[in-house]
C-alpha cells in the first residue's frame, strides 16, 4: 500500500523548536518523509547546522533535511503561516481547546483543503514548549499516553501526527488485491467429500453427534473464507489421506 | 490526558525478530510502555544481551526492557499465543487478508477482550520477517507509507501499533464473546500430523512445489482461526481417514 505525495501536504510546517539531539532531528525527518511531507523547519537547533547524527537517522528522508529551514526565531518560522497545533501534554491553564490527535488532525485536513498553510510546533526534548509559544497556537493536541511513562519521544509524537494527516488522505482511496473466494456449490462439494470419507470410516458414526459435528466441520472451512484454488488443494488432500 | 493501565493490554506481546540495533529495541520498548503495554519478548538479538543502547534509549521505559523474555526461536516466541499480526507492508502473494492499522486493531482488540492472548511480529530492521514467519501469522497489517520513502523504522511502526490500540481502549467498544483461539503450538502440532501424514501418500512429493503447498496449507487453515476444540476434531478428521 503506498500513497502517492499529496499536494496538499506541502502546506503542512513541521516545525522544530530548539531541538537539542541530531538524532532525533533525523528521525522527524525520516518518518514525515515516511508519510508524504517535505516542510521541515528547525528553530535555533542547539549542536549547529549541519548535523550528521540527523543526516544519518534521517535515512532516505535526507532529502527533507537538505531542503530544511534554519532559522533563529520562533516567530520568523510561523510567520507566513495561517494556523499553528502545538503538540503538547496540557493546557497549562490558558483557555486554549485542546484535542486528541485524529479531532486536532480532521481540523488541520480542513484548513489545509482551504489552502491554508498550517504549522506542527514541536517542543525540544526537555522541557516542550514555553507559555508563549503555546499562545500563539491555534490548537493544543494531546496525544493520550500511560501515567506511568507519559512522555513520548518527539520523533514518535511526530509519527503520530504524520500518521494521523495521512490517513484522511487516504480515505478516498480504496485498495483491495484479495482473491475470490470459492463458489458456495464448490464447497458444498468439498463438504460432502469430506464428509461422505468420514462416513465410511466411523468418525461420523454416533447418530446423535452427527449433525452438530458436520455443522462443525463446515464452519471451519467456512470461516475460511478459501479461494477456488484451496478448496481444490483441500479436495486433493482428502484424497490423498485415503488412498493410503 | 493519561490513561490508566489497562488489564487488558497484558495479553499483548510485542515481539521484535532478531533485532539488530539496540537504539530500535530501546525505543520499541520505551514507546510500547508509553501507551501502557509491558510486554516484550526478543527472539535473538543481534548484539547479544543485555544492551546498553537499548537501556539508553529506553528512557523511562527501562522497566519494560528489564522483564522482556530473551528467546532462541522464533516459535517459541509464539507457541503459547493465539492470534498473530505482522507487520509488513505487504502479503508476498499468499492468500492472507491484509489491514490498514485502524481495522487490523480493532481484531485485535476483539480478541484481546475474549481472553486471546495476541503477539505482534516486528521484523528485522533491514530485510523485515521471512515468509516462513508470515506465514504464521493470522493478520497482516501495513501501514500506508509515502512511495517516495516507505521504510519506517520499527519503533516508529510499533508506535502506531500501541498508538492505535490504546485509542480502541479509550473508546470502551464491548465485543460479544466468542471463543478463544488454539495456542498457536497446537496448531504448529496439527500442522506436522497433516504434513507428516501427507508425505507418506506422495501428495508431496514433488519437491520443487512442496514448501510453497505446506505455506499454502497452513495458511488455509490459519485462515479458519480455528478455536482449540476445531483443531483438535481435526486431527481426529486426519486420523480416520488415515486409518481407512
Amino acid at each position: 500500500m503506498r500513497n502517492k505525495h499529496s499536494k496538499l501536504f506541502e502546506q503542512v510546517y513541521f516545525i522544530l523548536v530548539e531541538p537539542q539531539l541530531g538524532e532525533n532531528i533525523g528521525a522527524v525527518a525520516r518518518v514525515i518523509s515516511n508519510f508524504g511531507f517535505t516542510k521541515l523547519r528547525i528553530v535555533s537547533p542547539r549542536d549547529g547546522w549541519p548535523n550528521a547524527k540527523a543526516e544519518e537517522l534521517a535515512a532516505h528522508g535526507k532529502y527533507v533535511l537538505k531542503q530544511a529551514t534554519i532559522l533563529d526565531s520562533f516567530q520568523k518560522a510561523i510567520s507566513d503561516l495561517n494556523f499553528i497545533l502545538a503538540t503538547s501534554a496540557n493546557s497549562r491553564d490558558m483557555v486554549k481547546k485542546v484535542e486528541r490527535p485524529d479531532k486536532a488532525v480532521n481540523k488541520i485536513y480542513k484548513m489545509i483543503s482551504n489552502k491554508n498553510k498550517v504549522g506542527i510546533l514541536l517542543g525540544r526534548e526537555r522541557s516542550g514548549l514555553t507559555n508563549e509559544e503555546i499562545v500563539s497556537a491555534d490548537l493544543l493536541m494531546s496525544i493520550p499516553t500511560s501515567s506511568s511513562n507519559p512522555s513520548l519521544n518527539i520523533a514518535q509524537a511526530t509519527c503520530i501526527v504524520a500518521y494521523e494527516i495521512s490517513k484522511m488522505e487516504n480515505k478516498k482511496i480504496i485498495y483491495s488485491k484479495a482473491e475470490s473466494m470459492a463458489k458456495k456449490d464448490d464447497l458444498m462439494k468439498l463438504f460432502i467429500h469430506l464428509e461422505n470419507e468420514l462416513l465410511k470410516t466411523g468418525f461420523l458414526k454416533i447418530e446423535a453427534k452427527r449433525k452438530k459435528m458436520i455443522q462443525n466441520i463446515r464452519n471451519m472451512f467456512i470461516k475460511a473464507e478459501m479461494t477456488e484454488q484451496e478448496v481444490r488443494t483441500f479436495r486433493g488432500i482428502i484424497s490423498a489421506l485415503v488412498k493410503r
